[in-house]
C-alpha cells in the first residue's frame, strides 16, 4: 500500500518496476480507494471540530453548525473544480511542490514543501489520534491510555512501511467501500428514525462562556476546514490512472467531492436534528452511529471501521512524505541520503524521520487531536492556494481558448483558499497555529542553507566542467599492517603485490619479545616483502600506525594501507574479530589522505 | 584513579607509563590508601548486615553480634597472614586469576575469573547502595529514589572512568584518613559517653519470629563476611609499591587487618551496649554516629564521608574489572577488543560492560543492599580459596626451608575460607546465592568457549606455523564507482592508476539521458580510462554494481573497488555527505571478497 500510495508526490519520477503495467493502473473507482481515504476519513474529525467551537456559545450555538458546513462544502466545491483544471493541465501529477517549482519558481516551491512536509506529519498524528479516539468511543478503557495506543500504531505503521509493502488498491477497496457505506448508513438510518436509538458517553455540563459572534463563527469554519485536507492527493497522481488518464482522475475527484460533501452536510443536519453535544468518552461521530445503529454490534462495527480508515490515511503520509523528501534531496535541498533506496524499494530514512517527526509531536500534543486541528490545516491550504495560483499564472502565459474562464475559475479558488487560510491562521494563531508559522520559515531555510552547501560543493569538485586529466603518479607504496606471520599474513601480502609497487608489512608491538620472535619468523618464512616492526610501549596500535603512514606519505608517492580483516562464518561471531582493522580503518580515514583498502579473509569457522 | 587502582590486576604486564618512576609507587600509608578503601568501606555494611540477620530472634538476640563479629575477625586475620605470604611469593601481583592460572591449571583460572567478574560487578553495586543508604541516612529524602541515585552514581563512575583519570594516592589520602578518624571516633565517642548522644530514624517493630539457633547464627556469620571483601587487593599489587616492595606491601595488609578488625570489633561492642537495633530511614552506622556525636553536623560530614569512600570503593572495580577482562581477552577468553585500549588509555569496552551489568543489577535489586549481600561474598571466598590453594601447591612444590609450616598456615586459611564459602552459599542459597552458583559457571562455559573458537581460528589462520610464500597473481584491476565528471573523478583515477594494471570506471544510471550525458562529457574529457555505464531502471546503485564487480572478480584477478569519498571539512556537513559510498562499502565487503578502498577527497567546505 505505501507504494501506490507513494506514488501521489512520485508518479512522473519514478519508473515502473516489474510487473506495473497499464494493467496496474487504477481505474476511477480504485483511485478513489487508493488516493481519498485521507480526505474521506477528516468527516471523523471535521464535523467534531466546528462542534466542539460552538459549544463554548452554548447548546443552541449548535445550531451554526449547519451552514458553517455548507460554507466548508462550497469552499470543497471551488476546490474541487479548481482540481479538476490541474489535472487537466498538470496529467504528470507531482503535488504543489513540483507544480510550484515549474510555475511559481524557488521560493514558492521551498514554501509547497514546507508547507507539505507540516501538512505529512500532521496527517499521521491526527489521523492516529482520531482513529483511537474512535477506537475509545467502542473500547472506553482505552481512553487513559491514548498516547501509548498511538505511539504504538505509529511503531506499527513504521515498521511495514520499513519493510515495504507491495500496494493494491483492490485491498483498500472493502474499507473504503465499508467506511462510505457505514457513514452513509449513519445519515439516513438516524433521519429515518424520530429518536436516536441509543445514547453513549456520559453527559458534560455545557456552559456558554461566550456568545455567537462572528470570531466564534469563524473559528469554527477555520477548524471545520481540517475535514478538506487529502482533496489534492488525486491531482498528485494522475499518471497511476488507466488512460484516460486526465478523465478518468477527474471523475474520481468529483466522486470523492460529492461523497465528502454529502457526508459532511448529512452529518451537519444529523448534529442540528438530534441537538448533539460533546459528550465524554465518545466523538461526535461515535454519538451520532449509535443514534442510528443502536448501541449493539453495529455500533463496534463502525467504530473499528473509521479506526482502520483513519490508520489507512496515516499511512498514506509514509507514502507520501519519504517520496518528497526524496525528490527534496534530488534537488539538493536536504541531504541525499533522503534519495536513498538501499536495497528494498523504500526511502528509510525518510520513513524513519516521519515516523521521529509524528512521535515528537504526538508527544507534544498528548495525543489530543483538538490540540492537533488548529496545526493542521494551515499548511494544507498553503499547497491549495500555491497550485491554483501557479494555474492561473500558467492560463496567463499559455493563453489557450477560453483561458480568462479558466484562470477566474482557479483565481476564485486560490482567493477563497487564501481567505480561508488567513481565517485560520488569526483564529487559531495563540492555539497552535503559531507552531507552524514559525516551522515553514525554518523549514525553509534548511532547504534553502542544504542547497547552498550542494552547490558550494559541486563548485570545488567543478561538477558540470571537464577537469584536467588525471595526474600521473610516481609510483606506489602499499602498506600491509600485520601481528602474526600467518595465512591472513600471506593472503594480504598476495593482494598487496598484486596492487602496489612496492609493498612493506609493518608490525606494531609493545613486548620486545613478541617483536623479535615475529622478526625470527618472518626471516625464516621470507615472503619477498620488508617487515617494519614497531615498539610501542604503550600499546596502542593505532597511533603509532598513524604516524608511520604519514611518514611515508610524504615522499609523494600513492600510499595505500591494506588492512586484513577476518570475517567470520556466523554474524554471531564478528564481535569476536575485526575491531583492530575497523578502528584502524576509520582512525587512518579520519587523519590522513592515503587510500585504505580492507581485504576480507573469509574463515570456515 | 582509575588507573592506579587498575594495577590491582594487572601489575605486571603492563609497562610503566611515560612519568611513572620510582617517586610515583606507594608508600605503605599511600598503598593503604590506594588499595584498602573497598575493604575498609566495608564497615559500612558489614555490621549492619549482621543486625539485620540477628533481629529475626528479636532484640535480645543482637548480643551475638559481638562474638560473630570476633569470629568473623579471627577469619580476617587468617586471610591477613596468609596474603601476607601470597605477597612473598607472588611479588609481581597478579590476582587470583594469574595465580590460579600459574599454579593451579585451567579449569581453576576460568573459576578464579568467573568469580572475581561477579565480585568487581557486586563491589560497585554494593557500595553504590550502601552508599546512598549512608546518604539517606544525613538527607531521608532521599529514600524514597534510591534506584535513580545509584544509578545517577553509576553513571558518573562510568563517564569518569571512560575519560580516564590519572590517579594519585595522594588525591585519596584524605578521605581515607578521614574515613578512619571519624569510624574510630564514632567507636571511642560512643564508649565514653553513659547515653547516646542522640536517636536517630524511626522506630520499627521488632518481632522475634526465630529462635536464635546454629543457623540463624551461621547466617549472621555469612552475611558478615561482606565486611572482608577487598583485603586481597594489596596482594594483587604489589609491584605498585616502592621498594622493598614485599616488606611494605606486608606492612599495609597488616595495617589494613589491623584497622578494619579495631573497626568491627569497636562498632559490634557499640551494637551491644546501645542495644542498636534495626530502625528506619537510617543505617546501623548511622545511628552508631548519632550515638557518638550527635545528629547536628558531625552526624552530616560522617555520613556524606561514608559516602564518598563507598563511591572510591565502588570506583575500584572499574580500575580492576575492564583490566582484568583485558587480561581474559589476552588469553583469548573473552573477545579481543576488551584488549583494545584506542587513544585513552582506557579500556572502554571493558568499563561500559561494567557499567550495564552494574545497572541490570542495581535495576533487579532494586538498590537494596540487602538483596545484594547474600550474593556478594561467594565469589570473594573462591578467590581467596583458589589463592591460596595455589599456595600451598606452591609450597608443596618447591619445598623452600619452614615450607610446612608456611604451608600449614595457607592450608588453614583455605579451610576456613572454604568453610566459610560454604556456611554462605548453603545459608543464603534461596536469598539469592543461586544467581552466583549459576552464573560461575555460565561464565566459565562462556570463556572457554570463547577460547575454543579462538583455537580453532588459530588452526585455520595457522598461527605459529610457516604459511606457503604469498601466490603471485595474474595482474590487478582497480574498478572506480563513479557519478559524474569531476575534480573527485579525476583525483580518484590518478589514485587507481598508481595502483591497478588495469583501471575502469563504472557508472549506475537509472535516466538514459544523463547516462548518455555522462558518456559524451567522458569522451570529451578522455582521461585515458574506460568507462562503462549500467542502466538501472530501479534506480538501485548498489546491486549493480555488486554484480559488475562479482563479474569481474570471476578472471582470477586481483579486483580493488576504489570508492572516492567527499569529506566535508566540518562534522556536522557528514550527514550531507558519504552515505552512498560508505553503503557501497558496506555491501561490497558483506558480499564479495574483493579488496574495498575508500578515498578521500577533502573539501575547503
Amino acid at each position: 500500500m505505501a507504494y501506490g500510495l507513494a506514488r501521489r508526490e512520485l508518479a512522473p519520477r519514478v519508473p515502473l518496476r516489474p510487473g506495473e503495467g497499464e494493467k496496474n493502473h487504477l481505474t476511477s473507482l480504485e483511485g478513489l480507494s487508493a488516493l481519498s481515504l485521507d480526505a474521506l476519513s477528516s468527516v471523523a474529525y471535521g464535523p467534531e471540530a466546528i462542534v466542539l467551537v460552538l459549544v463554548a456559545a452554548g447548546t443552541g450555538a449548535l445550531a451554526a453548525t449547519l451552514p458553517i458546513t455548507l460554507a466548508i462544502t462550497f469552499l470543497l466545491a471551488a476546490l474541487v473544480v479548481s482540481y479538476a483544471q490541474v489535472i487537466a493541465v498538470h496529467p504528470d501529477g507531482g503535488g504543489a511542490y513540483a507544480v510550484a517549482k515549474k510555475d511559481l519558481g524557488a521560493t514558492s516551491s521551498l514554501l509547497a514543501a514546507a508547507s507539505l512536509v507540516v501538512d505529512y506529519v500532521l496527517t499521521v498524528c491526527v489521523s492516529l489520534t482520531a482513529g483511537v479516539d474512535a477506537l475509545a468511543s467502542a473500547f472506553p478503557d482505552l481512553a487513559r491510555d491514548k498516547l501509548p495506543v498511538c505511539l504504538v500504531g505509529l511503531a506499527l505503521l513504521t515498521a511495514v512501511n520499513l519493510r515495504g509493502v507491495t500496494d493494491s488498491a483492490r485491498v483498500l477497496m472493502l474499507p473504503t467501500v465499508l467506511f462510505i457505506v457505514a457513514i452513509l448508513g449513519v445519515v439516513v438510518g438516524d433521519l429515518l428514525r424520530a429518536h436516536p436509538a441509543a445514547v453513549v458517553g456520559t453527559a458534560q455540563p455545557v456552559q456558554a462562556h461566550e456568545t455567537l459572534g462572528l470570531l466564534l463563527i469563524l473559528k469554527a469554519f477555520s477548524s471545520g476546514c481540517s475535514a478538506l485536507t487529502g482533496v489534492e492527493a488525486i491531482a498528485n497522481a494522475v499518471p497511476t490512472f488507466r488512460t484516460p488518464r486526465v478523465r478518468r482522475a477527474q471523475r474520481t475527484e468529483f466522486m470523492l467531492g460529492g461523497l465528502l460533501g454529502l457526508m459532511l452536510i448529512g452529518l451537519a443536519v444529523l448534529i442540528r436534528r438530534d441537538h448533539v453535544a460533546p459528550r465524554g468518552g465518545v466523538t461526535v461521530l461515535a454519538q451520532l452511529t449509535a443514534g442510528a445503529y443502536g448501541d449493539g454490534w453495529a455500533y463496534y462495527a463502525t467504530n473499528l471501521i473509521v479506526t482502520l480508515v483513519l490508520l489507512l490515511a496515516a499511512n498514506t503520509s509514509f507514502g507520501g512524505l519519504p517520496v518528497l523528501m526524496s525528490l527534496l534531496a534530488r534537488d539538493h535541498r536536504l541531504p541525499h541520503l533522503f534519495g536513498l533506496r538501499a536495497e528494498r524499494p523504500v526511502y528509510r530514512y525518510g520513513v524513519v524521520a516521519l515516523a521521529l517527526l509524528a512521535a515528537a509531536l504526538l508527544i507534544a500534543s498528548e495525543a489530543d487531536t483538538h490540540r492537533l486541528i488548529p496545526l493542521f490545516a494551515i499548511g494544507v491550504f498553503i499547497g491549495f492556494t500555491l497550485s491554483q495560483l501557479g494555474l492561473v499564472r500558467h492560463w496567463a502565459t499559455e493563453r489557450p481558448s477560453g483561458w480568462k474562464h479558466r484562470a477566474l475559475i482557479n483565481g476564485t479558488g486560490a482567493v477563497l483558499t487564501t481567505l480561508a487560510g488567513l481565517i485560520l491562521l488569526f483564529t487559531k494563531f495563540l492555539e497552535g497555529a503559531w507552531v507552524v508559522v514559525i516551522t515553514v520559515p525554518l523549514l525553509m531555510l534548511l532547504f534553502s542553507r542544504v542547497q547552498r552547501y550542494y552547490t558550494e560543493v559541486g563548485e570545488e569538485l567543478g561538477l558540470g566542467r571537464i577537469p584536467d586529466p588525471p595526474a600521473p603518479r610516481p609510483g606506489s607504496l602499499v602498506i600491509v599492517p600485520l601481528g602474526d606471520v600467518s595465512r591472513l599474513a600471506q593472503h594480504a601480502i598476495g593482494a598487496a603485490l598484486a596492487l602496489g609497487d612496492e609493498v612493506v608489512c609493518v608490525a606494531v608491538h609493545s613486548d620486545p619479545d613478541k617483536s623479535r620472535a615475529l622478526q625470527e619468523a618472518w626471516a625464516r618464512w621470507n615472503p619477498g616483502v620488508r617487515l617494519d616492526v614497531i615498539d610501542s610501549p604503550h600499546r596502542s596500535l593505532v597511533q603509532p600506525m598513524v604516524e608511520y603512514v604519514r611518514h611515508a606519505a610524504r615522499g609523494g608517492r600513492q600510499i595505500a594501507v591494506l588492512i586484513p580483516e577476518v570475517e567470520p562464518r556466523h554474524r554471531r561471531y564478528e564481535i569476536l574479530q575485526n575491531q583492530r582493522g575497523l578502528l584502524l580503518a576509520t582512525v587512518l580515514r579520519a587523519r590522513t589522505d592515503v587510500v585504505v583498502c580492507m581485504l576480507p579473509y573469509r574463515l570456515r569457522v
